[in-house]
């Protein structure tokens, strides 16, 4: 391998105090979950690492599901936090196989928020859920003192029945499994840091935020040799494919020119210094699927609107488990390494 | 009726900002929930406006709750966030009648935050949670920069089933029901309160955070005619009573003599000017019993450790409906109203 170090780095102490890279997604939130929270709950569903546990109930699967937003800023182009937080957690479901059916949304306000946003945004998350089919059944509201929140953060927690059959895992790649990504990366990303930033692009910067489950259910339709998916959220590309290498213990070679990336997000990039591979998306997913279907699975992702710039992007291998290589338009080969920790914070 | 207004107030519409009041579980949170969440999420579930959601799934009856712990400070004598996060949200599906089952647990945390006092509240979230026998299988961990939160805010969401053939509703109060109390009021607020401003008062105070399920089970074994279960949390005994009275369409007659309130308590809140019906509670339960059964439930409450100190505090009536009555223990009557606002912010 190369000179970036050990597959299986050893182990450091955590820090003395969390900084904002432990909520990143990348290396450094899987060392507080792994250091920290895996010993303090013990149990071998969590230990699965998965995005959604999946428990038996009255002889039905059911997955669940929990995710906090804090977005920044809270209405961005392409959505708010409210759409956000509907499609983040029904795509966590989506992503182990399930029906999303019941979502929690527990709001903590910070005092002085105008009542309009919050209008807004609750309107928006009651739309996204009646557009994915889902029920708000339970709700929370708490309010806390000017400057001890940042306007509002919402958790969603989702249940969902996994349809049968279905066994998705991020433990489940194979070697000789192609690897399909559902379109362009890193638009959510931009979208945020540009509203943030006030920066103005070369076209429009929209987020991708959207609701993946009839993709998904399209794709089973197709085959059920999908063996894992995932949304590349927090951490980007770079982040899913290595969770999947390391969760399932293989190789995963991809192809830089293989990758759809707008001009728009490029150019972006480019300015910003960001690699895209790293830059959250909100509306993608990686599929990795047994070679025989992959036909069968692209063509359903690309009849479908969420899926219509889907590519094949690479495969994988029985070498150099747990990492990610990718072949550069160059024609090099380099390590797609997970960041260590933040490079867009409360990008979600 | 007394003085004090229409049983049905007139809605006012919601001011231009959200204020603490809102966050408090008292009148000012009912209207935000009415006017604003409602109307966005619009469904019949979430309008019954219980504790806890109860949906249908693979021929089960499944409860749901949701709960953000926003309290301060993190740690207080009697319990923490961890394990109040665990307490509040088994207590939820408690009051439905549903043995806990599964939780999520998701942290905002504040940038900044010790590491070790991190350790010891999933710490204590995962022993309070093995001492319930629920176990936490799915997570999620967010930071924030320094200035953008408190400390740590945790969400939990709890699952459970529902027991077969209980039914209770927050709208099953009927006329000539006995009111029990599984015990002391006013522990948990008075406990934050003076961990928060430093006050040392007489005797030693203790939050009564507790897990309220084994106590809900027992009392079910004794007898199913419960028709309420409520836990006085957020805006104390006197918001539970006035949602039960509301919910139900009855009036509810208490006998303050009756309610058991400890000396300490008391004598703490007399200095602050505080009535201990309006403080939350974290390890009790309100339970609206049918007459014929109220002994042999009041009975299994006093076998049991948590509600050792269970008092019949009042019955149901067929007058005033919507309102709570207390004879005073100087004979004379009052209306025992619902705060608008809040009390105690951050309590939990």
């Amino acid at each position: 391998m190369s000179g970036t170090g050990l597959a299986c780095p050893l182990p450091l102490a955590l820090p003395g105090r969390v900084v904002l890279g432990h909520g990143s997604g990348g290396r450094m939130s899987g060392e507080l979950i792994r250091d920290l929270f895996l010993p303090a709950y013990g149990n071998a569903m969590l230990g699965r690492m998965e995005d959604q546990a999946v428990v038996g109930i009255g002889g039905c699967r059911l997955a669940m599901t929990t995710d906090s937003f804090v977005v920044k800023p809270l209405f961005f182009r392409g959505g708010d936090i409210g759409s956000l937080a509907v499609h983040g957690t029904v795509n966590d479901l989506a992503m182990g196989g399930a029906r999303p059916l019941y979502l929690s949304a527990a709001f903590i306000i910070e005092e002085g928020l105008e009542m309009e946003s919050l209008r807004r945004i609750a309107g928006s998350l009651g739309r996204a859920a009646a557009r994915c089919g889902v029920e708000v059944v339970t709700g929370d509201t708490k309010v806390v003192e000017k400057g001890s929140g940042d306007g509002v953060f919402i958790n969603t927690t989702g249940i969902g029945l996994v349809r049968e059959g279905v066994k998705l895992s991020a433990a489940g790649a194979r070697p000789g499994d192609a690897v399909l990504l559902s379109g362009p990366i890193g638009e959510h990303g931009i979208a945020i840091l540009s509203e943030r930033e006030g920066l103005e692009f070369e076209g429009e910067m929209v987020s991708d935020s959207a609701p993946l489950d009839t993709l998904v259910a399209a794709m089973l339709a197709a085959s059920r040799e999908i063996h894992c998916l995932r949304d590349p959220t927090r951490g980007g590309l770079s982040s899913a494919l290595n969770e999947l290498a390391a969760q399932s213990g293989v190789g995963i070679e991809i192809e830089e020119g293989a990758i759809p990336v707008r001009e728009s997000v490029r150019g972006a990039c480019e300015l910003l210094g960001l690699d895209p591979l790293y830059v959250a998306n909100e509306g993608k997913l990686v599929a990795i699927v047994d070679e025989r279907a992959a036909g069968a699975v692209l063509e359903a992702m690309r009849s479908h609107p969420l899926g219509a710039e889907a590519a094949r992007i690479g495969r994988v291998s029985g070498e150099d488990r747990g990492w990610v290589r990718m072949r550069t338009t160059f024609g090099t080969t380099r390590v797609v390494d997970m960041l260590p920790g933040d490079q867009l914070p409360r990008i979600c």
